[in-house]
């Protein structure tokens, strides 16, 4: 490739609204352009690198067997009917109708797919277990798209598609899929990617990973114990409960005007959080009624783990007049008439303030186990950081993180609710147990330059660069200069992928282009150094610099590429 | 691969509603599967034959300079209004709304995406020419989907765009892609597939050709002369007009009762039907307004021909009430006050027959020279099977054919409409020319199919078969044929793609399957030519079959392959 006809201009400006590394260097080095909200052009470097790494996915995906198929991006709405989720899904699926009126959407995962071809495929138990997987383009119509290729709408993805005959099958095929996971992030170059539990979310399921790529401009909270090895999703982690031991007092109800927050509450009676009982209201998905939820006034709900305890989707609640709750004032000695839920910070505290339910009042001297009558105890509490690690008892630290990959087992919801079967060897009707697990390629893209770049640009690792050696002929008019350029890149064409600059522009300008299209190995070649038959050879990663004969390069560079290759 | 774990149940019966060979073995052999109308998911046999296909496209557009990149399957409707298409094109342009209430579609074809891009990154004449492709997932809301992957709704297309600073260079480029697409098609191993000239249709521009597989089984008709070599899309064609000279007569009104069509008119006046004159009646889509076409009674309007020279869309005209024409007896002779289009066929004609705009009268004797006055005759006849060729004058023949690539030159249509410009060496701003160039992956694949099969299934050429080796173990319960093949299938795999069938069925059922599956190569392991070392091998083709040693089976296949790779 010769840089003068290398589509993409390349700037030197910081661009308005972008704020992470990946997403500034993308735009200045000339590898994305923005279509509409969300939805980006690859440009020739990004498209080059987007391959390489659909390669080594694709490698990996072969060798723990799978056998990879290309479903629609556009699905008939009667297959995401089938499992719930046309329903139960929000508004980032697209739904449309097509020219006959049909329901549509624009696939954003595609478990409805996998098995809708699954099931009329693998009737016998001879099949399984298999996987099936796809690379390509997906829809989500992402209310808060961001970060350049970090949360877009439309995306190419990987994604896969195992079924078997046993959870324990599952359970084996799902430890090998966590392992080729690792290989391929281990092979695209990229560090700091930690495997944790994760929440289902809306997959369903009974297990899964995520694999987050540890970075300050993450938007998930990762929990991390540092001794021990605990990795957690913010959603589904846990830590130790400090216990307050207190003794039992009697109730007295005490006059708390417009104190309507914990810490006013607190200044105003003397009182710790942690003496106090916090009411937080939401909305129930499903019935739309309130529910109220009852935590130690020191902690946080955590939403992710609420909605597992009750089973729907909540929302904020904001009816305060109609309900009948006394906002600000809400407790659960003598509440009624509404569904709560108790998180188990409380169950042994004994000397609790809390709400009155009524106007200006609190309750002093509650003591759960006397007074309040509840049947369960749920854990819905958010891991603090610091807080100690339910392993170890060492502090927990909580880290910035963006998902790059996950691997769910999602146990028989798609194959069961879509009436997949198939025989056993028995002759008996049985359900399949699924796996899925997907990796966004854009989005790892993006995280590999946020893993390795510098101030000038991204350094991107050599299995992944969209180029390995990067030619500049500092003056092409130079009869010498040109000769050797020429030369060169028609020879080290044979064995690298090369690019050229042959524009003729000044040796800044070449370098930070150079710089900002990140080829691992550069050949500058001088009016200087020529006349001594020699160039100059660098690593993009500034590591090295040495100035070599023509006659040598295409050797050095083989020495130095043994080890990356 | 395995047989045993193969995902695609491949069966006898032909399915039902499936007439074209492609479609039926396609189905049959596990390839394809419906999930709308129109839209399928790809199983992986299919895949890989697709792998193989775009793998052979970009090596070829790489050679012709292209560079990759790769566009939104979703654009903001913006784009298209901009260059005029968001309304001109029908319903076949799936059109919605995202969450945010916005004008979005599916992408059937990207030139504005394309010009979008590259009216930001190409501002200078330096970078001129230059080529941009993807290939990605297009959607069509196709009112007929049919023949399986021959006319779907959603689509895998290799899309290229070139951009030049003049025609001169747009051609020389559109000459090097048209190489190109011969080499491609020669490559993927397909025959019968001709350049040939054709209408430009909804794409705009100055110049086109069709790429057109000829088979009984295509919609297109394709005007061929076999003696000079002239080749066209029937929509294009030309052919020469017969004269029929004639000597002038006095005009003569002739009552003819309820006789409305050319036969009964011929029969009641004893005229042949190059004696008359033909009115048809069209609606302009522009204004609404009809537009009448006289043509030699004994030809045919050629619809794509008339919008060229009324640069309009035309629908049938309904409206017989109310527009004053007097359907059945509308003639050239006397009648005002509605736009006229006359053939060329009608230049020099003497003694016709036409209607004369009264009911159930007719106009004999009308010299078209002397009575009419006519400022322009246009080319707007059917090509008729058999009309004499105009460059060599021999018989034409109408083929059928099915368009697997196309190529446009496209002129500013669209850098023109949406505002592209780039600085020319004089510092001027101008507007770029601009070349089209696509070519459907999965229509091609289904026309491979079609242009190599026997009845027992596809017959894939070598460079996009989905293996290259395919073992039938015949006996695998039986040790050594086990072992044999067990040895061969580790053997083989180190240089070939080799599936094996490994799941003891009969004979029958693995040379079916091995049939549907279309492998050029076979290896035989039975019991009783393994007593003897040998195993058979036969090729997809049934040209040969021989015995050989088990370990000359790679020497030989070596040799056998040598020629096709």
């Amino acid at each position: 490739m010769l840089m003068s006809k290398l589509l993409g201009e390349r700037f030197k400006e910081k661009p308005a609204d972008a704020f992470l590394d990946s997403h500034i260097f993308l735009l200045r080095g000339g590898y994305i352009r923005q279509v509409s909200n969300g939805i980006f052009t690859l440009l020739p470097p990004a498209k080059r690198i987007s391959a390489k790494i659909e390669k080594i996915i694709r490698e990996e995906m072969d060798k723990i067997d799978g056998q990879e198929v290309l479903f629609p991006v556009v699905l008939p709405a009667d297959l995401w009917k089938e499992s719930g989720r046309f329903e139960s899904v929000g508004s980032e699926l697209l739904r449309f109708k097509d020219r006959t009126g049909r329901d549509m959407l624009l696939g954003m995962t595609h478990e409805e797919a996998a098995v809708h071809l699954a099931r009329s495929e693998a009737k016998s138990h001879t099949k399984y277990p298999f996987m099936i997987y796809q690379i390509q383009t997906k829809f989500r119509d992402e209310p808060r798209s961001r970060g350049g290729l970090i949360r877009v709408r439309e995306f190419t993805m990987k994604d896969a598609y195992s079924f078997h005959t046993s959870q324990e099958d599952l359970e084996k095929y799902y430890a090998r899929v966590l392992e080729s996971y690792k290989t391929i992030f281990r092979r695209v170059g990229i560090k700091n990617v930690l495997a944790i539990e994760s929440d289902t979310g809306m997959m369903g399921g009974s297990g899964a990973h995520e694999f987050m790529y540890l970075s300050d401009g993450g938007e998930d909270s990762i929990v991390i114990c540092e001794h021990c090895g605990y990795q957690s999703n913010m959603e589904v982690a846990d830590s130790v409960i400090t216990e307050y031991p207190s003794e039992e007092t009697d109730i007295e109800e005490v006059y708390t005007p417009n104190v309507k927050e914990i810490d006013d509450l607190c200044s105003l009676l003397g009182v710790e959080p942690h003496e106090t009982m916090k009411a937080v209201v939401y909305l129930r998905a499903d019935n739309e009624k309130p529910l109220v939820v009852f935590i130690r006034g020191d902690l946080q709900v955590n939403e992710a783990k609420l909605k597992k305890v009750v089973k729907t989707e909540i929302y904020p609640f904001n009816d305060y007049e109609e309900c009948g709750l006394c906002f600000g004032f809400i407790g659960a000695y003598g509440l009624d008439g509404v569904e709560t839920v108790f998180d188990k910070s409380l169950e042994h505290c004994k000397n609790l303030v809390c709400g009155a339910n009524r106007e200006n009042y609190h309750v002093k001297g509650i003591s759960v186990p006397r007074d309040l009558n509840i049947d369960k105890f749920d854990d819905i509490a958010k891991v603090n950081d610091g807080d100690r690690c339910v392993n170890c008892g060492n502090p927990l630290v909580i880290k910035r993180g963006i998902e790059v990959g996950n691997i769910f087992q999602l146990g028989t919801k798609y194959s069961g609710s879509m009436g997949m079967t198939y025989t056993d060897q028995n002759g008996q009707l049985q359900v399949p147990v699924m796996g899925c697990y997907g990796i966004g390629i854009g989005r790892l893209l993006a995280c590999i330059l946020e893993d390795s770049h510098d101030e000038y640009g991204p350094i991107w690792p050599y299995a992944v660069a969209p180029w390995q050696v990067h030619i500049c002929m500092l003056n092409p008019s130079d009869e010498r200069v040109r000769e050797a350029g020429e030369k060169l890149y028609k020879e080290l064409s044979q064995k690298y992928e090369v690019i050229m600059d042959d524009r003729g522009v000044t040796a800044g300008v070449q370098f930070a282009d150079a710089d900002l299209l990140g080829v691992p190995y550069r050949v500058i070649i001088g009016k200087k150094n020529i006349a001594n038959g020699e160039v100059e050879l660098t690593s993009r990663d500034k590591s090295f610099k040495e100035l070599v004969k023509i006659e040598g390069v295409m050797q050095r560079l083989d020495d130095l590429t043994k080890a990356v290759k």
